[in-house]
């Protein structure tokens, strides 16, 4: 390959966990978008409308889940963008993850890097449902980025009305955890590639 | 109140996680409904058809929700057959807490006892799902009854051609915490309608 | 029996998981100390001192280790208060835990009403040691009261130089979390001396 | 530098969470040393001994756990040998890990890679203790392989009298896991190497 690792552009995939109108979570990913460092791009997936699991359904997949498993596998990186629902992660975000990882043989998230952010109108930000997710990640085989944590409480204070993040602690985490991602994603890459040389 | 606070029967509200045709842990629910303590009723909902939870949606409730809901209300207990997927509970079971949870100040669950049980094909038998389940029970205010553990793992060698439990000492775990389970709800019944009279 | 099962007063053992000289969290429960119901007993144990559990010791059990199971042994209920270290409890809370389960068959918090509260000089107030303590709970058998929860961030804004808890909103839910856990305690009292009797 | 950053041994520190004598994750230490890949080297501490964690000692630490802290800076990567207590770590691991982790600014465990591996006499094999350690490592800023899972139930079965595990798949999965361990500690250092130079 002559082709420089570095040279294309890393896919991020942006995922929200709600399909809410005005969900910050959902403003997290867009205010991402203008936070990525150069050399990235991130596309976002609504997977708010994906149907229910059920391994029943696994063989003839419905269309949107086998085009959302498209996407991820496309993706250098995954962003989770997580609300957090009664202490875990919501319906919607596990519902994806298991679209993603079915049925076997087939897990679309194998082995990416992935970065967690949450808003929330509470005080704990997300903090159970990040932790919750990570135990997830162990077994879809997602690597997920430590630092610096993103949770962001009392979000209505922090969002403008327009939904944009206007508090620049915030900003400066996700910018900073954004970084960290895409340096992920090459160094990935990086050994991929340098074993299919080898 | 002349009536006696034992004399009708417990009513016990029986989930499953999966709505996969010949999943283990439906059958689980129907081994309770023989395992039940006289005096006790089970009844099933079957959660895998409820739309995908949305905030938006909350107001004008999906008829399939607002009586899921009812359901969970009328029950003096709830039963839950939790598969683990990805070292979690299942989307089809976050959503069905989720549905009864909202919206604010209509938490169905709210106060109610429970009880947890699970088969898997997999060698730790649910135990992760199990974990993460209590502690979605700790914010929807439901109290799971502690013991015994049923956690039925490799499941196929114990359920029958036709998905009977067919393991002597799982069907006694399940009758030992289904009796629990129903001493607990007579107890709560107890204590809220001694609380009535004062 | 004809003593009236209220009467005697519900001993509640307070355990702190920190044992830093000005301790918030050992704070609370000289506070909890003031706000406990009538009829209620509240003494504290220094579980910080305690040698570190091995299963070796478990046979010829230290001194100290002993007369702390005797004190939990003799409680009708049990108050943790609990740092976040490292999102998870700390180790002399977990300790404690070990040494008044073991040895096999003389697990000391067997079926005992348990409460938890937190304070953190942190933004999330000990969520995530909070949720890992109902997973220990379900092991060895202690039941936590659900609500409301006390979860105290920023402490140092929130408690007096002299470490007295000043925040009104704090004061009233710990007010309310004991008062439930006395209120389960004599529930729980009254099912076992109900059942002694019959 | 002239040295090429592939040239130096990996340094794996191996860390039990049991003092036992005869415990069999200890054993699983000994059977790494004889697993890892050429080029790398396992050495254990025993932190069973470790003072109880106490935030007062910080800045006077114990030399033990100053000892400690300097064995695992020296590592190149962490593998932790995870017996499950009461549905998670043990008091023994999380009081290392927290000795680890301070004085604020002292993080020793700061970024390096991790590795899992449990066993145990029960039917679940150390799952809930592997899903806090993750949690915890989110914090102290470990990153921990995920696969293969390493996690032996029933190993009364699995080992020797000699306490030499003998199960074929279980040695298959350390070997891997081993093997990913290592990749991930050359990845870091050529990360960390090539930072360094530019």
């Amino acid at each position: 390959m002559s082709e420089r690792p570095d040279v294309r552009p890393v896919m991020i995939l942006g995922i929200s966990g709600s399909g809410r109108k005005g969900s910050y979570n959902s403003a997290l990913l867009e205010e991402a978008r203008r936070l990525i460092p150069p050399g990235s791009v991130l596309v976002t997936y609504d997977v708010s409308t994906l149907p229910l699991f059920n391994q029943d359904l696994e063989k003839a997949m419905p269309p949107s889940a086998r085009e959302f498993k498209e996407k991820v596998k496309q993706a250098d990186a995954v962003l989770f963008a997580a609300p957090e629902y009664n202490h875990s992660v919501t319906a919607v975000m596990k519902n994806a993850l298991e679209w993603g990882d079915r049925p076997p043989g087939e897990n679309s998230w194998d082995g990416k890097p992935a970065a967690i952010v949450s808003a929330s109108t509470s005080m704990t930000g997300g903090a159970r449902a990040q932790a919750h997710l990570r135990q997830i990640f162990a077994d879809v085989n997602l690597y997920a980025v430590n630092r610096p944590p993103v949770l962001i409480p009392r979000a209505q204070e922090k969002f403008s009305p327009e939904m944009r993040l206007t508090d620049e602690k915030s900003l400066e985490s996700m910018r900073l955890l954004l970084a960290k991602l895409v340096q992920w994603a090459l160094m990935f890459r990086g050994v991929r590639e340098g074993a299919g040389q080898a």
